[in-house]
């Protein structure tokens, strides 16, 4: 995720590199703006044919064109904003079963709380790990040994946990501490984490079904491609100009949905999965009443991962 | 489901044909185009009559196709992705009932809980059998006997399994072995089930309603048809050209909409049942402790079924 | 409903007249085509008066009717969206309620379970009647003799039938057959059927606000009245073509949108409520292990109702 | 709430005054008719300056004039149909709590029953009243007469009548009358009228920011002012025709927005709160077998308040 | 949040600098207005060179920024309208959580539901004060000592209450006086307050990726910056005018969104926390029997903070 410095002054919003998609965008833009060159140096004309193309047929192409986009990017947007939703409420039950490990039971046996919200710990980290792949988190830290054993060898790290979760709140229910109602109720907290997992699972694993974004991709390329020889005999030698505005605009609109269609990785405009880990490490370890707290992640060259 | 490449090369999006809805619009494509060359090479004179059609209606019949077009796709992607809810729900909802089942009861009977969550297993490919049709699964290998006669019998398969599935957890409270409390919980995760089924009934069995599928089919065609004598005093020689590019954009969208409207079927835009079904497989055997682990399906030619 | 055939033909989507919206705009189209044709014969003239209307304002005003066609679309499809999903619900919890009349009580009770879930299905038919109006379905096989008698005589006959749903089951708790937590998640489905009940009557009884049906009617019918003095002096003799095809785009989005908006009524593109009720029938009788069962009901002339 | 009269006649719908925003746009709509007609007497000179505007610019202004439109419309149409949800939702959980008054308790005590209904009953009035303000309805035959009091001097009328509720059926539970398991659903629904209360008050209290609105009405004030001097070129003497008919539409839109935002005011479009409460009280009546009934209210001048 | 005064008057509406974004849009107004001068006077000459621009592209980059302008729209106004259903949410649990003190326990101990409530009191201004940042409110009037101390210790103030209030609920199961399916009622309740913690931080603590925003601040200052060599030659003298307009709707469009998207400032057009945080107070003070209550925020010059 990407920090917005406020306030915001107009040459850095207009001059700024970071958080452009420029990058993914340059070749394309290169070759729009080469053959717009072309056109208008040529005047419109392709060997010895005049292409006859005008601003019509663009104006007819851009409205289905802009519905199209309009509709990706929500879809997109939609993605991300429902990937963050998820890791939000990630925040929120993490710290709904500490709350009921320390306030449910009549006599909080500390130790076992810390074991238990320990666990809840691992499974956001191992979460993450799933999500995003790269190195594995350490758990060591926060299971009994034998336990990660079982972990380690599972295909789904974060599954595994859930079982180990379950059990070790179940134990205070079988231990008579705590009335099976109220053991209920932490029973729905961790299938919530279930839904958590499963639903990242899902945006993770469902893209955008692939022949839209052909589609798509396409019909802007094209559209791009044939622009300069419908523009060059109204707009002249500013051809270039306009189709590169344009290109700009539609490239860098498709762009960006692909970069937070999935919003998991690691790319600047993804969700900041380290920093918000570390943030739930610090609230249950707050909780718990440990000290000293760990610090919160701090963005680097204004962005946060 | 199509795997994308990635990265992506810019030939390959162009030219590909894997993922492209060419095929299912070719016929209608082609017939465009034939009028398109006939009008081209005729002047726009149909006998002695000249076509006095200019480019001023199909930007207004455009607006609202466009609207018509996005409201379309919009429909049949939610349809898509309600799906697709439906079934990660689905794998949620198996892992949940794993889950309870070896940890809600003080002592758990490994031999009973196995049969549970192979009843849980046998309700995953009963249903895609129910909303792909085609040849059946065997479910001898996770029903006992008795049971799997009366679910063959029925005429519904998955809800004969629900009734299995939810008299084998009643079982446990019988055997007082698990509090009310949480055998309403276990309830409850199967009302879940149940409400997955119902929920992709639905979308099988409503298709979007037939008169506004009929009314965008005629739009889309009437507009494509005459576009030829709108562009040609305009665009000339290019006319072919430009109401091919016109016509793949709305018949594309059209056909992709046709595609993803009824996700459970197995076309290469639908949703890889069979491999869902492989994963939930795995995720329930290896919380059973199951070794070794099936292998998850891979993607035959880029394409997950 | 309308039930597609398969594959369809490029023929008989153009030419096809069933579930076509042709019927019920005739008399506007008709209206519209006759005004079209005096102004192409007197080439835009009025008496003396040359009207001097052009494409332009067509634009303009195409604008706003277009989203505003887009927003009342979106609108009645979402109300015949959610009056599909509440009785996609009804199949749901109905099976639910007799899943659990038959796995619930350690020791069930095969004529008490019978009664329960008669009672649910004579909810069902009591719920289209209320909804469809007509002729009203005969429940006395389905309740005894004094429940029916009472329920005859209330104002409100679905909701007189929750009562006795709700005292029938309750019975299971009285008689100590059920724990109050499973009567609980009993209770929580028969609330579910009070709120598709509600939801039903809400989505029947508050219709789009009439303002805006009256703005929206009367912008377009004023815009395809007079739109043939726009085109007229561009267009010329293929005036009354262009004006119908946009006339039946605009007049059959309107009309489409007036046909789905009330999805309970027994017009073609309604829901088929009849095959519904019928498939809760075979499904509720299914788990009750009666035979033979009923047959499901086929479209008439490819509608279902 | 206006009742339409069906079948709709082609006349009545174009001149029709009931229902139509006419009179809240009048002096906006005479004012800009005004300008039109100065306008196209000058011959789009002002003084001695020919006012140079042309199309163009409408054209581009009207862009995001519509989505904008579209977006108000959408925002204000939600607020709509969420009061209408909530009391819908009104009228099913106040059934609810009869049903469950009347099933849940082994021998139901119909004094007391009645006595919590009542109270339901009186939440729903006072309800109304708190969302519509002026005279109070009298509650005084729905509750004994401390509690009377008590209500009464409150700041939130249904808010204390919310206690009063929890307390009738609470003593259901203090009396051992009923398992608290059963007990927490009634709770429950007890939940759901405080949620129907904080909901109608969330829309009541918080109207669409205000500038969003300025930002509206000046652009479409502006737009429908300048736009006799862009069209007097090539429209001539029909210029205050194509203004009005402009004005019309978008005067019209903004002027429904503002009224269905805010659907519990007595507007002619606004809910049905009188009829809607009178339809509770039938139906709560209805089941505690009282008779006679009280009638339901009827539409006066099609217009049911 | 602006107080809109009713009824509204058409020179007020157009004069009103009150709730007008216009202040944080004057510097780029009065760029582009100079650039518009320079322009006209110089007749679309850049030095020796004639501008060729025409109206054309600017049509064609109008529609993909007015879908996207629609989309930043929408998505800034359903964050702040989450804010405010978060808030109305927690006048909703606030008043649960009294009544459920007040009305489940047989015998209620006054004093100790007073402590429960008052906890519920301090959640509510701490989180305020966690979201709007600036001076902290005083609690002490609201926590015993040593719970405060503990509070202001934490690194997140409201979670950390969250754990007293669940500490001073849960006495009453430990006690006895709640059965603990009541008990987990109120665990629902508190589980819900932690629902509206995080949910307000999340949208405090993500914004709308800040690639799409320099994407559209870009395309929008680009399009309003050129706009005048598009409109010399048709509109000439009036383009300042006529840019005017265009560019106080497309950058109004622009800040306002900004302004919203993060509705828990302390801006003109945001959530009234401080008012709402108040009327909590009085509801909560008043189920207590307390008198007299404090009195309702009322709105200086217009905006109620």
């Amino acid at each position: 995720m990407i920090i917005r410095s406020r306030p915001q002054r107009l040459l850095t919003m207009l001059l700024s590199n970071k958080g452009s998609v420029l990058k993914s965008i340059r070749g394309r833009l290169a070759l729009v703006l080469l053959v717009a060159l072309l056109v208008t140096l040529g005047g419109g004309w392709l060997y010895h044919y005049k292409v006859t193309l005008t601003f019509s047929p663009f104006l007819l192409m851009g409205l289905p064109l802009a519905i199209f986009l309009g509709f990706r990017n929500s879809v997109s947007y939609d993605r991300f904003w429902e990937g963050r939703n998820l890791w939000g409420e990630l925040l929120i039950v993490s710290r709904n079963l500490a709350r009921q490990a320390l306030s449910l039971p009549p006599a909080v046996d500390q130790a076992q709380a810390k074991g238990q919200v320990y666990r809840v710990l691992a499974f956001v980290y191992a979460l993450k790990d799933h999500l995003r792949g790269g190195a594995k988190t350490d758990l060591s830290a926060l299971l009994p040994a034998e336990e990660l054993a079982a972990v380690e060898a599972s295909p789904n790290r974060p599954n595994a946990l859930l079982l180990g979760i379950a059990k070790s709140y179940a134990a205070l229910s079988h231990q008579g501490q705590i009335a099976p109602d109220l053991m209920a109720r932490i029973d729905d907290q961790i299938t919530r984490l279930s839904y958590i997992l499963g639903g990242c699972e899902r945006i993770k694993s469902t893209p955008i079904p692939y022949s839209y974004l052909l589609l798509l991709h396409r019909t802007v390329f094209v559209y791009c491609l044939l622009l300069p020889f419908g523009l060059i005999d109204t707009v002249g030698y500013l051809t270039p100009v306009v189709v590169l505005v344009l290109a700009y605009t539609f490239f860098g609109l498709d762009a960006l949905g692909d970069e937070i269609e999935d919003p998991f990785d690691a790319d600047p405009n993804d969700l900041p999965l380290d920093a918000i880990s570390r943030n739930i490490e610090i609230n249950l370890k707050a909780l718990l009443g440990e000290s000293p707290l760990p610090a919160p992640l701090e963005p680097k060259d204004r962005v946060l991962l």
